[in-house]
Protein backbone atom coordinates (compact mmCIF):
# COMPACT_ATOMS: atom_id res chain seq x y z
CA UNK A 1 0.00 0.00 0.00
CA UNK A 2 1.58 3.58 -1.39
CA UNK A 3 2.30 5.95 2.02
CA UNK A 4 0.02 8.60 2.05
CA UNK A 5 0.43 12.40 2.87
CA UNK A 6 -0.83 13.52 6.20
CA UNK A 7 -4.26 15.16 4.61
CA UNK A 8 -4.92 11.79 2.16
CA UNK A 9 -4.86 9.61 5.30
CA UNK A 10 -8.08 10.99 7.68
CA UNK A 11 -10.24 11.58 4.60
CA UNK A 12 -9.57 7.71 3.94
CA UNK A 13 -10.06 6.91 7.66
CA UNK A 14 -13.40 8.62 7.37
CA UNK A 15 -14.39 7.11 3.64
CA UNK A 16 -13.90 3.16 5.62
CA UNK A 17 -15.68 4.19 8.54
CA UNK A 18 -18.94 5.80 5.85
CA UNK A 19 -18.82 2.73 4.28
CA UNK A 20 -18.73 0.80 6.89
CA UNK A 21 -22.09 2.51 8.42
CA UNK A 22 -23.49 2.60 5.64
CA UNK A 23 -23.29 -1.14 5.34
CA UNK A 24 -23.90 -1.72 9.19
CA UNK A 25 -27.57 0.11 8.36
CA UNK A 26 -27.98 -2.10 4.97
CA UNK A 27 -27.37 -5.43 7.10
CA UNK A 28 -29.50 -4.11 9.80
CA UNK A 29 -32.19 -3.04 7.21
CA UNK A 30 -32.65 -5.42 4.90
CA UNK A 31 -30.14 -7.90 5.59
CA UNK A 32 -26.56 -8.90 4.51
CA UNK A 33 -27.33 -9.45 0.92
CA UNK A 34 -28.08 -6.12 0.46
CA UNK A 35 -24.67 -5.31 1.06
CA UNK A 36 -23.33 -5.01 -2.74
CA UNK A 37 -20.81 -3.13 -4.32
CA UNK A 38 -22.86 -0.38 -6.67
CA UNK A 39 -25.20 0.16 -3.95
CA UNK A 40 -22.55 0.59 -0.84
CA UNK A 41 -20.78 2.88 -3.29
CA UNK A 42 -23.64 4.86 -4.57
CA UNK A 43 -24.92 5.45 -1.14
CA UNK A 44 -21.05 6.67 0.25
CA UNK A 45 -20.41 8.52 -3.00
CA UNK A 46 -17.15 6.81 -4.29
CA UNK A 47 -16.49 4.92 -7.22
CA UNK A 48 -16.87 0.71 -6.73
CA UNK A 49 -12.79 1.54 -7.77
CA UNK A 50 -12.61 3.20 -4.77
CA UNK A 51 -13.85 0.74 -2.40
CA UNK A 52 -11.77 -1.75 -4.07
CA UNK A 53 -8.40 0.29 -3.10
CA UNK A 54 -9.56 1.36 0.59
CA UNK A 55 -10.94 -2.01 1.56
CA UNK A 56 -9.52 -4.82 -1.13
CA UNK A 57 -13.60 -5.90 -1.80
CA UNK A 58 -16.81 -6.49 -0.52
CA UNK A 59 -15.33 -9.07 2.29
CA UNK A 60 -13.61 -6.58 4.47
CA UNK A 61 -16.50 -4.29 4.87
CA UNK A 62 -19.17 -6.96 5.84
CA UNK A 63 -16.13 -8.16 7.88
CA UNK A 64 -15.98 -4.80 10.08
CA UNK A 65 -19.50 -4.63 10.65
CA UNK A 66 -19.33 -8.14 11.81
CA UNK A 67 -16.31 -7.65 14.30
CA UNK A 68 -19.01 -4.77 15.29
CA UNK A 69 -21.72 -6.98 16.21
CA UNK A 70 -19.39 -9.92 17.72
CA UNK A 71 -18.14 -6.52 20.29
CA UNK A 72 -21.63 -5.64 20.81
CA UNK A 73 -22.78 -9.09 21.45
CA UNK A 74 -19.64 -9.31 23.88
CA UNK A 75 -20.62 -6.36 25.98
CA UNK A 76 -23.98 -8.09 26.89
CA UNK A 77 -21.90 -11.11 27.74
CA UNK A 78 -19.87 -9.50 29.85
CA UNK A 79 -22.54 -7.76 31.30
CA UNK A 80 -24.24 -10.87 32.36
CA UNK A 81 -20.75 -12.30 34.10
CA UNK A 82 -20.35 -9.35 36.04
CA UNK A 83 -24.50 -9.02 37.44
CA UNK A 84 -23.73 -13.06 38.24
CA UNK A 85 -20.56 -13.39 40.20
CA UNK A 86 -22.50 -14.54 43.19
CA UNK A 87 -24.23 -17.41 41.29
CA UNK A 88 -24.05 -20.68 40.82
CA UNK A 89 -22.10 -21.54 37.03
CA UNK A 90 -24.97 -23.06 35.94
CA UNK A 91 -26.78 -20.33 36.74
CA UNK A 92 -24.36 -18.46 34.91
CA UNK A 93 -24.37 -20.57 32.30
CA UNK A 94 -27.88 -20.16 31.55
CA UNK A 95 -27.98 -17.01 31.92
CA UNK A 96 -25.63 -15.92 29.13
CA UNK A 97 -27.52 -18.64 27.04
CA UNK A 98 -30.48 -16.30 27.60
CA UNK A 99 -28.29 -13.29 26.70
CA UNK A 100 -27.17 -14.98 23.71
CA UNK A 101 -31.49 -15.62 22.83
CA UNK A 102 -32.47 -12.00 23.75
CA UNK A 103 -29.78 -10.76 21.60
CA UNK A 104 -30.50 -12.75 18.54
CA UNK A 105 -33.95 -11.82 18.72
CA UNK A 106 -33.36 -7.85 19.15
CA UNK A 107 -30.64 -7.76 16.73
CA UNK A 108 -31.68 -10.59 14.17
CA UNK A 109 -30.47 -8.99 11.18
CA UNK A 110 -26.64 -8.54 12.18
CA UNK A 111 -26.65 -11.46 14.05
CA UNK A 112 -28.06 -13.69 10.89
CA UNK A 113 -25.24 -11.95 9.02
CA UNK A 114 -22.33 -13.56 11.24
CA UNK A 115 -23.43 -17.38 10.18
CA UNK A 116 -24.57 -16.46 6.46
CA UNK A 117 -21.55 -14.51 5.52
CA UNK A 118 -18.80 -16.47 3.68
CA UNK A 119 -16.10 -15.26 2.52
CA UNK A 120 -14.94 -15.31 -0.94
CA UNK A 121 -13.59 -18.20 -2.52
CA UNK A 122 -10.09 -19.61 -0.84
CA UNK A 123 -10.03 -16.38 1.31
CA UNK A 124 -9.38 -16.64 4.98
CA UNK A 125 -11.14 -14.84 7.75
CA UNK A 126 -9.15 -12.32 8.82
CA UNK A 127 -7.47 -12.85 12.08
CA UNK A 128 -9.15 -9.37 13.52
CA UNK A 129 -12.27 -11.87 13.12
CA UNK A 130 -11.12 -14.28 14.91
CA UNK A 131 -9.49 -12.35 17.88
CA UNK A 132 -13.09 -10.78 18.89
CA UNK A 133 -15.10 -14.45 18.23
CA UNK A 134 -12.08 -15.93 20.52
CA UNK A 135 -12.70 -13.25 22.90
CA UNK A 136 -16.58 -13.70 23.69
CA UNK A 137 -15.43 -17.78 24.20
CA UNK A 138 -13.14 -16.77 26.86
CA UNK A 139 -16.36 -15.48 28.84
CA UNK A 140 -17.75 -19.11 28.29
CA UNK A 141 -14.32 -20.91 29.50
CA UNK A 142 -13.88 -18.66 32.40
CA UNK A 143 -17.57 -19.53 33.45
CA UNK A 144 -16.97 -23.45 33.33
CA UNK A 145 -12.83 -22.90 34.36
CA UNK A 146 -13.49 -24.17 37.59
CA UNK A 147 -14.84 -27.49 36.55
CA UNK A 148 -12.92 -28.24 33.44
CA UNK A 149 -9.01 -28.17 34.24
CA UNK A 150 -7.60 -28.94 30.58
CA UNK A 151 -7.29 -26.39 28.36
CA UNK A 152 -8.70 -28.33 24.93
CA UNK A 153 -11.22 -29.84 27.48
CA UNK A 154 -12.90 -26.52 28.30
CA UNK A 155 -12.40 -24.98 24.66
CA UNK A 156 -13.93 -28.00 23.27
CA UNK A 157 -17.13 -27.83 26.25
CA UNK A 158 -17.45 -23.96 25.40
CA UNK A 159 -17.92 -24.30 21.57
CA UNK A 160 -20.39 -27.25 22.07
CA UNK A 161 -22.25 -25.41 24.25
CA UNK A 162 -22.36 -22.26 22.34
CA UNK A 163 -23.26 -24.39 19.33
CA UNK A 164 -25.96 -26.03 20.98
CA UNK A 165 -27.53 -22.92 22.16
CA UNK A 166 -27.43 -21.31 18.41
CA UNK A 167 -28.82 -24.09 17.32
CA UNK A 168 -31.83 -23.94 19.57
CA UNK A 169 -32.05 -20.46 18.94
CA UNK A 170 -31.65 -20.31 14.85
CA UNK A 171 -34.06 -23.20 13.88
CA UNK A 172 -36.52 -21.93 16.80
CA UNK A 173 -36.53 -18.03 15.56
CA UNK A 174 -37.14 -19.19 12.31
CA UNK A 175 -39.83 -21.32 13.16
CA UNK A 176 -38.15 -24.47 11.37
CA UNK A 177 -39.61 -27.20 14.01
CA UNK A 178 -42.25 -25.31 15.52
CA UNK A 179 -43.93 -21.65 15.33
CA UNK A 180 -41.37 -19.66 17.50
CA UNK A 181 -42.59 -19.27 20.68
CA UNK A 182 -39.82 -17.83 23.59
CA UNK A 183 -40.91 -19.35 26.14
CA UNK A 184 -40.47 -22.51 24.66
CA UNK A 185 -36.73 -22.37 23.62
CA UNK A 186 -36.33 -20.82 26.96
CA UNK A 187 -37.19 -24.24 28.16
CA UNK A 188 -35.07 -25.90 25.74
CA UNK A 189 -31.89 -23.87 26.60
CA UNK A 190 -32.56 -24.41 30.11
CA UNK A 191 -32.64 -28.17 29.33
CA UNK A 192 -29.59 -28.11 27.29
CA UNK A 193 -27.57 -25.97 29.24
CA UNK A 194 -28.40 -27.50 32.85
CA UNK A 195 -27.93 -30.68 32.05
CA UNK A 196 -24.50 -29.58 30.60
CA UNK A 197 -23.38 -27.51 33.56
CA UNK A 198 -24.24 -30.74 35.95
CA UNK A 199 -22.47 -32.94 33.64
CA UNK A 200 -19.07 -30.41 33.82
CA UNK A 201 -19.79 -30.00 37.57
CA UNK A 202 -19.67 -33.82 38.38
CA UNK A 203 -16.63 -34.07 36.04
CA UNK A 204 -18.64 -36.03 33.20
CA UNK B 1 -57.77 -27.91 -10.54
CA UNK B 2 -60.25 -29.31 -13.55
CA UNK B 3 -59.91 -33.02 -13.59
CA UNK B 4 -57.86 -34.86 -16.45
CA UNK B 5 -58.93 -37.35 -19.07
CA UNK B 6 -56.93 -40.87 -18.34
CA UNK B 7 -53.98 -40.00 -21.41
CA UNK B 8 -53.03 -36.78 -19.42
CA UNK B 9 -52.73 -38.00 -15.67
CA UNK B 10 -50.13 -39.62 -16.30
CA UNK B 11 -48.14 -37.45 -18.81
CA UNK B 12 -48.82 -34.66 -15.83
CA UNK B 13 -47.26 -37.16 -13.16
CA UNK B 14 -43.98 -38.11 -15.68
CA UNK B 15 -43.62 -34.24 -15.65
CA UNK B 16 -44.21 -33.92 -11.86
CA UNK B 17 -41.42 -36.66 -11.13
CA UNK B 18 -39.24 -35.34 -13.49
CA UNK B 19 -38.73 -31.77 -12.23
CA UNK B 20 -38.45 -33.06 -8.91
CA UNK B 21 -36.03 -35.52 -9.52
CA UNK B 22 -34.06 -32.21 -11.88
CA UNK B 23 -34.60 -30.17 -9.10
CA UNK B 24 -33.09 -33.03 -6.60
CA UNK B 25 -30.10 -33.18 -9.13
CA UNK B 26 -29.44 -29.35 -9.15
CA UNK B 27 -29.62 -29.44 -5.35
CA UNK B 28 -26.97 -31.80 -4.83
CA UNK B 29 -24.55 -30.57 -7.43
CA UNK B 30 -25.02 -26.72 -7.04
CA UNK B 31 -26.98 -26.03 -3.81
CA UNK B 32 -30.45 -24.59 -2.92
CA UNK B 33 -29.97 -21.06 -5.13
CA UNK B 34 -29.15 -23.17 -8.62
CA UNK B 35 -33.34 -24.52 -8.46
CA UNK B 36 -34.56 -21.21 -10.54
CA UNK B 37 -37.46 -21.75 -12.84
CA UNK B 38 -36.06 -20.96 -16.09
CA UNK B 39 -33.34 -23.24 -15.48
CA UNK B 40 -35.80 -25.97 -14.72
CA UNK B 41 -38.52 -26.31 -16.93
CA UNK B 42 -35.37 -25.51 -19.93
CA UNK B 43 -34.12 -28.76 -18.62
CA UNK B 44 -37.59 -30.05 -18.41
CA UNK B 45 -38.30 -28.83 -21.68
CA UNK B 46 -41.30 -27.07 -21.09
CA UNK B 47 -42.73 -24.04 -20.64
CA UNK B 48 -42.55 -21.80 -17.14
CA UNK B 49 -45.96 -21.31 -17.63
CA UNK B 50 -46.25 -25.57 -17.53
CA UNK B 51 -44.23 -25.35 -14.13
CA UNK B 52 -46.31 -22.87 -12.43
CA UNK B 53 -49.70 -25.11 -13.61
CA UNK B 54 -48.10 -28.45 -12.38
CA UNK B 55 -46.89 -27.14 -8.96
CA UNK B 56 -47.93 -23.61 -8.53
CA UNK B 57 -44.51 -22.85 -7.83
CA UNK B 58 -40.99 -23.21 -7.46
CA UNK B 59 -41.45 -24.11 -3.31
CA UNK B 60 -43.87 -27.07 -4.24
CA UNK B 61 -40.88 -28.46 -6.52
CA UNK B 62 -38.14 -27.60 -3.61
CA UNK B 63 -40.51 -28.63 -0.63
CA UNK B 64 -40.85 -32.30 -2.73
CA UNK B 65 -37.36 -32.50 -2.74
CA UNK B 66 -36.76 -31.78 0.55
CA UNK B 67 -39.26 -34.68 1.89
CA UNK B 68 -37.26 -36.99 -0.68
CA UNK B 69 -34.06 -36.05 1.72
CA UNK B 70 -36.49 -36.44 4.65
CA UNK B 71 -37.76 -39.64 3.93
CA UNK B 72 -34.01 -40.86 3.02
CA UNK B 73 -32.85 -39.37 6.51
CA UNK B 74 -36.02 -41.04 8.10
CA UNK B 75 -34.17 -44.68 7.01
CA UNK B 76 -31.04 -44.18 7.88
CA UNK B 77 -32.42 -43.09 11.79
CA UNK B 78 -34.69 -45.72 11.49
CA UNK B 79 -31.83 -48.38 11.22
CA UNK B 80 -29.67 -46.67 13.90
CA UNK B 81 -33.00 -47.18 16.00
CA UNK B 82 -33.33 -50.96 14.99
CA UNK B 83 -29.66 -51.91 15.49
CA UNK B 84 -29.51 -50.25 18.44
CA UNK B 85 -32.42 -51.98 20.30
CA UNK B 86 -30.12 -53.42 23.15
CA UNK B 87 -28.16 -50.35 24.19
CA UNK B 88 -28.98 -47.92 26.73
CA UNK B 89 -31.20 -45.08 25.90
CA UNK B 90 -28.32 -42.61 26.01
CA UNK B 91 -26.21 -44.82 23.65
CA UNK B 92 -29.27 -44.80 21.42
CA UNK B 93 -29.71 -41.16 21.38
CA UNK B 94 -25.22 -41.08 20.62
CA UNK B 95 -25.93 -43.09 17.77
CA UNK B 96 -28.86 -41.22 16.20
CA UNK B 97 -26.64 -37.78 16.59
CA UNK B 98 -23.94 -39.83 14.95
CA UNK B 99 -25.76 -40.70 11.98
CA UNK B 100 -27.15 -37.53 11.62
CA UNK B 101 -23.59 -35.74 11.66
CA UNK B 102 -22.99 -38.51 8.65
CA UNK B 103 -25.65 -37.54 7.03
CA UNK B 104 -24.84 -34.01 6.97
CA UNK B 105 -21.79 -34.43 6.38
CA UNK B 106 -22.37 -37.03 3.66
CA UNK B 107 -25.98 -35.43 1.66
CA UNK B 108 -24.36 -31.87 2.86
CA UNK B 109 -26.08 -30.01 -0.43
CA UNK B 110 -29.15 -31.96 0.33
CA UNK B 111 -29.12 -31.47 4.24
CA UNK B 112 -28.34 -27.61 3.31
CA UNK B 113 -31.38 -27.33 1.61
CA UNK B 114 -33.54 -28.39 4.47
CA UNK B 115 -32.65 -25.08 6.53
CA UNK B 116 -31.87 -22.90 3.82
CA UNK B 117 -35.56 -23.21 1.92
CA UNK B 118 -38.06 -20.33 2.67
CA UNK B 119 -41.32 -20.32 1.45
CA UNK B 120 -42.72 -17.26 -0.47
CA UNK B 121 -43.86 -14.49 1.61
CA UNK B 122 -46.99 -15.38 3.32
CA UNK B 123 -47.30 -19.43 1.78
CA UNK B 124 -47.05 -21.82 5.21
CA UNK B 125 -45.10 -24.88 5.00
CA UNK B 126 -46.99 -27.78 3.82
CA UNK B 127 -48.89 -30.40 5.37
CA UNK B 128 -46.95 -33.35 3.69
CA UNK B 129 -43.52 -31.39 4.83
CA UNK B 130 -44.62 -31.24 8.38
CA UNK B 131 -46.37 -34.75 8.59
CA UNK B 132 -41.98 -36.04 7.14
CA UNK B 133 -40.39 -33.54 9.89
CA UNK B 134 -42.74 -35.03 12.50
CA UNK B 135 -41.90 -38.68 11.60
CA UNK B 136 -38.32 -37.68 12.08
CA UNK B 137 -38.89 -36.47 15.60
CA UNK B 138 -41.26 -39.65 16.45
CA UNK B 139 -37.79 -41.43 16.41
CA UNK B 140 -36.28 -39.40 18.82
CA UNK B 141 -39.19 -39.27 21.22
CA UNK B 142 -39.14 -42.77 21.09
CA UNK B 143 -35.94 -43.56 22.85
CA UNK B 144 -36.42 -41.10 25.49
CA UNK B 145 -40.45 -42.32 26.16
CA UNK B 146 -38.92 -44.75 29.16
CA UNK B 147 -38.39 -41.54 30.98
CA UNK B 148 -40.45 -38.78 29.93
CA UNK B 149 -43.82 -39.28 30.52
CA UNK B 150 -45.23 -36.32 29.10
CA UNK B 151 -45.69 -35.46 25.68
CA UNK B 152 -45.30 -32.15 25.95
CA UNK B 153 -41.78 -32.13 27.80
CA UNK B 154 -40.95 -34.98 25.82
CA UNK B 155 -41.39 -33.60 22.29
CA UNK B 156 -39.40 -30.49 23.88
CA UNK B 157 -37.02 -32.24 24.91
CA UNK B 158 -36.83 -34.31 21.74
CA UNK B 159 -36.61 -30.82 20.11
CA UNK B 160 -34.11 -29.24 22.13
CA UNK B 161 -31.31 -32.22 21.41
CA UNK B 162 -32.00 -32.01 17.83
CA UNK B 163 -31.79 -28.50 17.56
CA UNK B 164 -28.38 -29.00 19.44
CA UNK B 165 -26.98 -31.32 17.95
CA UNK B 166 -27.75 -30.04 14.77
CA UNK B 167 -26.08 -26.66 15.92
CA UNK B 168 -23.13 -28.51 16.45
CA UNK B 169 -22.65 -29.97 13.12
CA UNK B 170 -23.59 -26.93 10.86
CA UNK B 171 -20.88 -24.66 13.11
CA UNK B 172 -18.50 -27.37 12.64
CA UNK B 173 -19.04 -28.36 9.17
CA UNK B 174 -19.08 -24.97 8.39
CA UNK B 175 -15.55 -24.43 10.05
CA UNK B 176 -17.54 -20.99 11.88
CA UNK B 177 -15.85 -21.71 14.87
CA UNK B 178 -12.72 -23.89 14.03
CA UNK B 179 -11.59 -25.78 11.24
CA UNK B 180 -13.67 -28.80 10.30
CA UNK B 181 -12.32 -31.56 12.66
CA UNK B 182 -15.23 -35.05 12.66
CA UNK B 183 -13.56 -36.25 16.12
CA UNK B 184 -13.40 -32.62 17.51
CA UNK B 185 -17.34 -32.53 16.41
CA UNK B 186 -18.58 -35.94 17.51
CA UNK B 187 -16.64 -35.09 21.02
CA UNK B 188 -18.88 -31.83 21.12
CA UNK B 189 -21.89 -34.56 20.20
CA UNK B 190 -20.99 -36.60 23.27
CA UNK B 191 -20.78 -33.97 25.48
CA UNK B 192 -23.90 -32.62 24.63
CA UNK B 193 -26.10 -36.09 24.04
CA UNK B 194 -24.62 -37.95 26.80
CA UNK B 195 -25.12 -35.07 29.56
CA UNK B 196 -28.80 -34.70 28.13
CA UNK B 197 -29.38 -38.09 28.30
CA UNK B 198 -28.03 -37.73 32.30
CA UNK B 199 -30.51 -35.08 33.02
CA UNK B 200 -33.35 -37.19 31.33
CA UNK B 201 -32.91 -40.42 33.21
CA UNK B 202 -32.50 -38.73 36.56
CA UNK B 203 -35.94 -36.95 36.05
CA UNK B 204 -33.84 -33.82 35.34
Amino acid sequence: MPKMSQTEQPYRQRLEVRMIDIAERLIERKGLAAVQARRLTQEAHCSVGTLYNVFGGLDAVIIAVNIRTLMKLGIELEAVVRSTQEASPDQRLLALARAYHKFAHDHSSRWLALFEHRMAEGAEVPDDYRNQQRKLFTIVEAVIAPFVADDAARASAAQALFSAVHGIVKLSLEGRLAPYDPAETERQIRFIVSNAAQGLQSGG
